[in-house]
């Protein structure tokens, strides 16, 4: 294995989705429930193109809904493993703006996701600087439908959240969300998490 | 904020790292302590170097002590704020792979970290296919002497890890990850933690 060290990777949106973004861009986003039909609705798309999972999300100015990211679980895709929806989202608004700081010079943006974040992307959340979290449900119905392990999350998750100046809501889109992981759980699509079990 | 939307991102070791990565590949790896040596000296170098944070991580066969990815933390290099140590060495070993299971094929590779991983890294630990985790430590004293917010782990986490096929050992190298942290905390370097707190 010493042969040769890998000194870099890079990662891109999958190419459907590339060639979507001026239709994405046009789209209105000035209220949650419009956010989140959007993110509902790459998250099938993204599944059914083999990219990964069934996830998506995206970055928006909480105040306009101005479209800073848009970002999809490519793991298959990309062959790593750290590639959820919320890493791809969060990673291209920070190339976007060029900062790791989303929340810097007062900017107050938001992370909208179709379900809780995996425990990795409860983190990458927290150390994102996005000050809101929007998500369409929290609770086992991702892993008992869909097949994937989310991680062990702190009991208090929403409050550690907010002591961090992340405000946290739930439940805007739910049963579009739920409709999603139902058809991926019904499919043969790969579950990827690479537990071994 | 629309007027360019990112669709990829590549990120790179640092340059100095890069230059001597053929010195860090002749060093012997057999043992634990030689293991953990070079994520303390790489933590130690890369916080100077002003990369990012003093954290560095190294996957290796855990039988043979192989090298297959060597990582350091370059959020404020690379401004993206997933880029921990952790993420850099298992995408690193993915991409020198090919694949987002590190533990297909019977692999039994094992992430080595200069301390206990933040809740994001926890997290992409568990979804990489690494099959054990050795750090130097796991307490508060990371945060007492940097500042670095670590995340609100599971009361279990090491349990958590064991039941999906992840070993854990803690301690070896201990007292020189505390003294990288110490003087890291001595310094004016950059504590990145996105959260405005």
């Amino acid at each position: 294995m010493d042969a040769a060290l890998a000194t870099a990777f890079s990662v891109a949106l999958p190419a459907w989705l590339v060639d979507d973004l001026d239709g994405i861009s046009a789209r209105p986003l000035a209220t949650a429930p419009q956010r989140m039909s959007l993110a509902n609705e790459l998250a099938d798309r993204n599944w059914r193109a083999g990219n990964g999972g069934p996830f998506a999300a995206i970055v928006v100015d909480a105040a306009s809904g101005a479209l800073v990211s848009v970002g999809v679980n490519v793991v298959l895709e990309s062959g790593l493993s750290a590639t959820h929806a919320e890493v791809m989202a969060l990673s291209l608004a920070q190339r976007a703006l060029g900062r790791w700081d989303l929340g810097a010079d007062g900017a107050e943006l938001e992370l909208v996701v179709n379900w809780r974040p995996c425990v990795m992307c409860y983190g990458a959340t927290m150390w994102s600087g996005v000050r809101a979290l929007t998500i369409a449900g929290e609770g086992a119905e991702v892993e008992a439908l869909t097949g994937f392990d989310e991680g062990p999350m702190p009991s208090d998750w929403a409050g550690e959240f907010e002591r961090r100046g992340i405000r946290v809501s739930v439940g805007v889109g739910h049963d579009d969300a739920i409709e999603v992981f139902r058809a991926f759980g019904a499919s043969d699509a790969v579950v990827y998490n690479a537990r071994g079990s």
